[in-house]
């Protein structure tokens, strides 16, 4: 038997149920520890091939590109702006939280003029909001079709022919709904969408799921990119464009993250075992389960029925409870983490993860007895509330 | 006894001794595959303390940002150029390799008028070819000091000066030197610098470790940067800066690729261990040893004594050798990487990495009895003079 060294580095024990990272099954975390490979090994370009295939399965896309790029969420929110958005264009961001802010922050340091259509936290953007802003000429249309700040997912129908009419590309950020709330990219006349991996894929984060269509490639062959790190026409020099011809060489550009590409596979691999729209359903019912279980304890959801994202249950704070002296012990004594609220928000809504394996009877129920303790309150009918919403 | 439900990946043995990424060794992907934990954790912060002291000992500096950026090696030159170099700045580029040519091609993209100082692909740049540069007003002046194209290494005595007197900034490209080659940032007066960690380092790739200082940091505090994942003024507001503040709140910018940095700490802990001036000295003395034993088989070194970067050693290919027929075999039926020409030199050298776990007898010796092997060639003095170069 081969004695191991002892770590260094020692972390605690956590049940993740904040807004991300999410829980790491086992299976995903002794795939990332595999041996490192060359970036330009056969093997590796192999993997390459299945991970896009995946990542297509999951966006549900015919897109020849879709790839993770090499950066947490947010950089395929930069990858997208450095290549879709050029200096001058008029774009209309969808802002109902804090990544609608973050995205109209990133296209005005790119130089577009930034046309905003708002909604209150808490709620998604009306249709009819997106499309009237539509009428004059714009390049492109951005929304967050899971808000993560705010628990609430945007509708996408009607986007893609308002776009349409004036020849703009719809822009998506599905960070928090990849693999956990419905979603077909194809069917929504999407363009380009990003997401992250430590949502409801249950990866690691570091990677950012990154798809770009036909009609927004053209842009990308059009101009010439500010960044060299993102700029497309060189990424896809290594990674595969051409669906048809997938062992094509592979030109060095950067150095792929190599065994956070390991765990991705490993977590699309289990995505296409339970089957994309199983996860959907087993998500919805993990949202209603939680809901109902936490309403028991006076934690009524922020988003109104129907506006719901299922991987992610904001519930407003009763009057009297005070955020950090629950979510605090919460974390550091009972080990599970939950998230507190972000910007108008901040203090008055916890964030609880409906991710990937979080979505389960198990670590719901752990959570509810600790919470309800916390709040020093009965669990019993919390409990029940759990099992029955499980059971329908 | 559990049983573990089988991988759908898997990876081929392999020997990294190409460019990089390295030899990850088992305690470092042991660490990577702890389970995930939040980004807010302060169990995290306290590992992103010990991280960025560690990078602190390894860069030799005392700047207090010293962070791993969220992307491979290539995310910290664009976090550099995003944060130091603005529209219309006059910048010193050396090029005298694919990194150098690099970095010009991601100045011009951020609007630099790039003055270039170029030397032979495998030769350094003169330093009075740079300081001559440096007469007329300038911002910056970049130089690679580890070229992984042609594994040479740039002095970079004298340039601290050149750039004082016009109140430029000194920026460096340590991805392949740093823990592998002598180097220190603040003896050399280097105001930024970036590198990998699937380099010298042994973890895996991901990360690019970077490091910034005052002087440097006051032109990040004076303008607008083009790039919301890079900025460092928000990067910042979650890394600590406070060198004697660690324990401040941290804000949340992104999520951090937090099982990367479980690495690179555990990397970092096995070069404090080594110590850093021992791990450059095994560097050089296995540099040398190989360099020695390749000789034998007519593979000569690319770099003129004293040019030579320890942790890369670029050899000539002799008449009628092809490239490809050798290194695509050494790889796929010997299970070693080494990597091929770059640029002008592909298909006429090949390079081989002294990185880490790398720069040791026994892969030595697996590769030299490979390569000759594959070369036709008994191995017996060339095994002998790895020997000796060990013994010396």
């Amino acid at each position: 038997m081969t004695t191991l060294s002892p770590l260094t580095v020692s972390v605690p024990d956590r049940l993740l149920l904040g807004s991300g990272p999410s829980p790491v099954p086992e299976r995903v975390l002794r795939a990332l520890a595999l041996p490192t490979i060359g970036h330009l090994d056969p093997a590796f370009g192999t993997l390459m091939d299945e991970v896009a295939a995946g990542l297509r399965t999951t966006f549900r896309t015919q897109n020849a590109v879709a790839i993770p790029v090499s950066g947490t969420g947010s950089a395929g929110m930069e990858a997208m702006v450095a290549n879709l958005v050029r200096p001058g264009d008029r774009v209309i961001c969808g802002v109902h939280g804090l990544f609608g802010e973050r995205m109209a922050d990133e296209l005005a340091r790119h130089g577009a003029t930034v046309v905003r259509v708002e909604a209150e936290w808490g709620r998604a953007i009306p249709t009819a909001a997106l499309v009237a802003a539509a009428e004059d000429p714009f390049a492109a249309m951005f929304v967050v079709h899971g808000e993560t700040s705010t628990g609430v997912a945007q509708p996408l129908d009607g986007l893609a022919e308002a776009c349409r009419a004036h020849d703009a590309l719809l822009l998506v950020d599905c960070v928090t709904s990849l693999a956990g709330h419905p979603l077909d990219l194809d069917a929504a006349g999407v363009d380009a969408a990003f997401s992250g991996t430590q949502k409801c894929l249950n990866a690691p984060p570091g990677l950012a799921p990154f798809t770009v269509g036909e009609r927004a490639l053209e842009r990308v062959r059009d101009g010439r990119v500010p960044s060299w790190y993102f700029d497309l026409s060189l990424v896809l020099g290594y990674w595969t464009t051409d669906v048809d011809a997938p062992t094509r060489a592979r030109a060095y550009h950067h150095t792929a993250p190599i065994n956070l590409v390991y765990a991705l596979a490993e977590a699309l691999a289990m995505v296409r075992e339970e089957g994309l729209e199983a996860r959907w359903a087993r998500h919805a019912t993990a949202h209603e389960a939680l809901r109902g279980a936490l309403a028991v304890l006076d934690l009524h959801r922020l988003a109104p029925d129907g506006e719901q994202l299922h991987p992610l249950l904001a519930v407003r704070l009763p009057d009297g409870v005070d955020d950090v002296p629950i979510r605090g012990p919460l974390l550091t004594e009972d080990g599970i983490e939950i998230s507190g609220g972000l910007g108008p928000l901040a203090g008055r809504t916890w964030r609880i993860g409906v991710m990937g394996e979080g979505a389960n009877p198990e670590p719901q129920e752990r959570l509810v007895r600790a919470l309800a303790a916390r709040l020093g309150r009965d669990p019993g009918e919390a409990l029940d509330a759990l099992s029955a919403g499980w059971a329908a």
